[in-house]
């Protein structure tokens, strides 16, 4: 019996040892993967759950919604990454919301907890890749490699078009439920600037201000703030537009890119991909 | 000769006086009349002219856009009172626009500078009053007095309709160009806390909170805050809603009832209210 049970001792504790990689485990080596030096200040760092827990597989996301959660779980993984906040503020500081017994806080720690999740950020890291994860990702998503600027890749030049007829080919591409957009549908314009996400509007409007650049293509901004200087510009024929794509389809395609990278980086667990769902719609 | 000539300067220079009160004169009085004590940190405050300009007439308005500017010149108001910025940020820094000669900002100051014009914000003391001007003008808007709690006014109860329908005959009233929602459409709902402009994730969730909340309409806030929290509501059933009006609509009707107010404090010159257009559009 001896050699039996030792052989099945030991296939046991193989398979545990493959199976059995933390959160943490998989963390470290994506800071020592990712090709760019680890911030000190950074919001890419543990959200919720106990970094030692076992990890099942993988949920990458572009945001760790309680729909994602949910979703992600039903799969069994039980490891969310995710690009944006889990609970409701850059810095997802929960202290107020604990505070205050916030219902909506307490179910989705208690889903988590119950469901032996663990979050962590994948934010800033991503985006200071060279190129830029989100960059990539959307790139591809849009098709646009072939209009890219060799040395600015978030500068495109692309076939002139119609300002209406660009915000309407982005709507399809990305299946936007609702977008906005700011300047004279029927201009004329080739030359692009994407900025993904809420990079805030300095950001912005430096892209605007230059001679190379007619539509700034973005997440979302404030609207007394980027949005306002481009009705003015409108105002002042200054021949520059604004599309808002909201958040989530402006960058969850660089979440897609990640998802790819991050199954050649993890093996041990299946890795894959959550579409975060597009919270808004419209009324008729 | 001489008696003549004395009762023309006199009648001049009566004519004078009535006419040529300055916009500091003007800010002045509304300092003096608001009813709530001035603060000494405020965006209350001169953003472009000179406050020693004589004014020609006032125009009330949501958002000092370049397209107000010129439709107030052409009016001939020279002070336009304004509650939102009148560049591109909380507090009107100019100084990194102008370091980079930023087009936009070059063609507003300058047509402020040709046709004399001063801009003065009216936000926060606006904001103050009790009732709360801007809470006032759009409950009035709505046509829901009747609906109002008599002790926290932003707090109505409507007669149960559904979110779907509730949004509708927001966009209706409002003539709301693109209007964003989060929740299910045909969640029945009656009892809504109405909280105009950009008051923060924080105001907006703590009445999200409340168990006689189940609707919050707002102007806008980031999608990672209130926008994720009442996602995150929806998928764990809590019965919660929000309607994002946008910022202008949300708030625009709460400065025309700040026009009829002044009316009543100015009487030298002709005061208007010159409703801000909204910037968006969506594609098809």
């Amino acid at each position: 019996m001896r050699p039996i049970l030792l052989s099945f001792v030991l296939a046991a504790s193989a398979a545990a040892q493959t199976t059995q990689i933390t959160a943490q485990q998989i963390i470290d080596r994506i800071h020592k993967e990712v090709g760019v030096p680890w911030r000190t200040q950074t919001v890419d760092t543990f959200k919720a759950g106990d970094p030692r827990t076992p990890v099942t597989g993988v949920a990458v996301t572009m945001m760790a919604t309680f729909d994602v959660l949910q979703r992600a779980a039903a799969a069994g993984k039980n490891l969310v990454i995710t690009h944006e906040p889990t609970f409701y503020s850059h810095l997802d500081g929960i202290a107020d919301l604990e505070k205050r017994n916030d219902p909506v806080l307490v179910a989705k720690e208690a889903f988590i907890r119950e469901h032996h999740m663990v979050v962590w950020r994948f934010h800033d890291h991503w985006h200071m890749r060279q190129p830029d994860g989100i960059q990539l990702g959307m790139t591809k998503a849009l098709g646009w490699e072939k209009y890219q600027s060799a040395s600015e890749p978030h500068l495109f030049t692309l076939p002139e078009t119609t300002l209406s007829e660009l915000a309407e080919s982005l709507k399809k591409k990305l299946s936007i439920s609702v977008m906005r957009v700011v300047g004279d549908r029927s201009m004329k314009v080739s030359k692009i600037a994407l900025i993904p996400g809420a990079a805030g509007s300095e950001t912005q409007i430096k892209a605007l201000e230059r001679g190379d650049v007619e539509v700034a293509i973005i997440g979302e901004v404030p609207e007394w703030e980027t949005v306002e200087y481009v009705d003015d510009a409108t105002a002042a024929h200054q021949h520059k537009a604004l599309i808002m794509l909201t958040h989530i389809p402006s960058e969850q395609a660089g979440m897609e890119e990640c998802t790819q990278w991050l199954k050649t980086v993890v093996k041990e667990v299946p890795v894959e991909f959550v579409p975060t769902k597009q919270p808004f719609w419209e009324p008729k």
